[in-house]
């Protein structure tokens, strides 16, 4: 907010909301046998704790989510559940929706067939010693058992001991808890449009981070991109027709609880939210440009990708929702979107780990990622097409 | 044990000593001002405790061991110390004697200046937040402060907050101790020669590793590439005129107690250890030949040179003595050496850190590794020329 003021912004406000708060607690693994291993695993967000003294179960691996899902009811009775799986780099971070969901469902999968916690290899391309936590859920009919994700590394060494076909113990500590309900928020700024300042064009990136790391790249350098698109529009001293709005999220990493809490406070004014874009995807240069919106708007997208073209922005598909995570519910709702899509080959080598800290942040590939948002949030809002139809 | 007698080697045994045995306890640390961060440490080896409540002081920047060296006594009163340094990467490692003063010496230095702790940055080569261990000593004049060193992403921040000049406060909690006496050894396997099997050649790596990681680069690439060069020639079914020595040498991270302990046995059969050559800098491949022998034996090391050209290695000084840090003891005594030197661009990436484990190795590497390693061993020990004198 202090800052946000400094920098000349208009209407600088935060919008609150509460929020259920897990915390992270003293975690620990080690195998016991064949031979003694301390292992490096971090607690799923979301997860339930160990009993206090911790617990020990067979280690029983399985290849992917999918073997897990046949393995059968009762087989995993007292055991604990290890899953693996091949997650690949990809330039449009593609792959984690699809990979990504043994670490959302892993659990109640497990604890399906009788398994008192699970271990899963990080959703992560490194093969660094540092596990990825993020968010897990449980469902309402399985028993909530402890769910980790292990480093890479580590996830090698189970999966070559497991190929020997020599049993594995396992001994696991997590003590994470739910500290109860506190207030989060999403913290707005603007640059007021000149003729239909309730007309909003959004961008932003979400301030929350995961404990583990310091948030540089998701989502420190969204929130450095757009706000430095925006300041570079404010400072050129020239008013867009239609209000830009950056929003700097809170609580996305948690469940979007941020853009949730935007769509119910701005139900009444849906029809004025006419596109948005965040920068949730670290910190490298853009490489293309997806968009959907209306056919009369499409003449706009087009100027952007011509602008855009001389700094390595390819067009891409012009008929994909999504501008980011904190959109999602008001993409639900009917909001255009339009993407700048970085290059995410390494994202996930850093993301939800340690390692995610300031140093791995290029400044020249920001000023790109800057440019990108400048000229989207400019030619977004002092055009008067209805991007929305 | 066990796998050297199964492998068919002969004399398969250890020579025990003993060593006082430092452990590592719960250690953290992190920034209290200008703002709450946690600050990824690890004790250095042989470190003394803080108190069990940890302690707090002012962290006071150097940017290198020169720097601390110059400060005023008494200048540190209270005060913990950080030190930087600008360690790069080098192929030979070379650097690391020198930068590595740093760890060894710094806590005395501090000490000497009134401080109450030391912290420094890393000495390594990555951007990981890895803390890289390693031991330190004391000296006796000087009061014993905990030493500990910081990762290197987390180095840049301390430097961050140090460059705009805002005062540091520091939390430090380390509980290592000294646990007593304990046994450790050297252990020896043979391939004894058919003429004059009381001339020894030596070849080998060390058992021991720091606990942060598995010890997979240092120095199990050693011992698995000394081993596997020596097995090579045993399966030729052709014995040498002198016995190959294979030493898996114990306790080199701490002093190199092992080296040490095998001169004090060896003592009265000096003149017999001949030449001795130890794998102990990663899995990279070797691109450098150094040596220091004798005039009648360099015919010896020109046909090694020769038959290594092909596989990538090249000749480097013949006046230069050090064949692994496990025959230091031996070289000041007087015994040759030859070194076959790994690519080290990366070792300090990885050294004395958790990231120390097995994905981090290319089998066609090790593989050149085995091949040099055998043709040194063989010739040297098939050869009678004296390498001494």
């Amino acid at each position: 907010m202090a800052k946000l003021k400094q920098l000349g912004f208009d209407s600088v406000r935060v919008e609150p909301f509460e929020m259920q708060t897990w915390m992270r607690g003293e975690e620990s693994a080690e195998l016991i046998s064949p031979f003694p291993q301390p292992l490096e695993i971090t607690s799923l967000g979301g997860s339930v704790a160990t009993p206090e003294q911790g617990l020990e179960g067979e280690l029983v691996p399985f290849a992917s989510l999918a073997e897990l899902r046949a393995a059968a009811p009762g087989s995993l009775d007292g055991k604990i559940a290890y899953v693996g799986h091949a997650m690949q780099r990809t330039q449009d971070g593609s792959s984690y929706g699809f990979y990504g969901e043994l670490r959302r469902v892993g659990a109640s999968v497990a604890a399906g067939k009788g398994a008192i916690a699970v271990l899963i290899r990080s959703i992560g391309t490194d093969s660094h010693r540092f596990p990825h936590t993020g968010q897990m859920n449980y469902q309402d009919d399985m028993p909530r058992i402890p769910a980790a994700a292990l480093s890479n590394p580590d996830a090698d060494q189970i999966e070559r001991v497991a190929s020997r076909g020599q049993p594995m113990q396992l001994r696991l500590k997590m003590m994470p808890e739910v500290v109860g309900t506190t207030e989060s928020g999403n913290v707005i700024a603007e640059i007021r449009g000149r003729e239909n300042p309730e007309e909003v064009v959004i961008i932003g990136g979400h301030l929350d981070s995961w404990d583990l790391g310091t948030g540089a790249i998701d989502d420190g350098a969204g929130v450095a991109i757009t706000t430095a698109a925006a300041k570079l529009i404010l400072d050129a001293g020239k008013r867009p027709r239609r209000t830009i709005r950056l929003i700097l999220w809170g609580a996305e990493e948690v469940g979007l609880l941020g853009g949730r809490a935007y769509l119910e406070r701005h139900r009444d004014a849906l029809e004025q939210q006419l596109i948005g874009s965040e920068s949730d995807f670290g910190a490298e240069r853009v490489w293309q440009l997806t968009a959907q919106v209306s056919e009369q708007a499409q003449p706009v997208v087009d100027l952007i990708g011509e602008l855009l073209a001389p700094i390595g922005v390819a067009r891409g598909d012009m008929d994909k929702p999504g501008g980011g995570p904190d959109l999602i519910p008001m993409v639900e709702a009917g909001m255009p979107t339009l993407r700048l899509v970085q290059n995410g080959t390494d994202y996930f080598d850093l993301h939800h780990t340690h390692d995610d800290t300031l140093d791995k942040i290029e400044a020249a590939a920001l000023d790109q990622n800057v440019a990108a948002f400048a000229v989207f949030a400019w030619l977004a809002a002092d055009s008067n097409v209805n991007f929305r139809q």
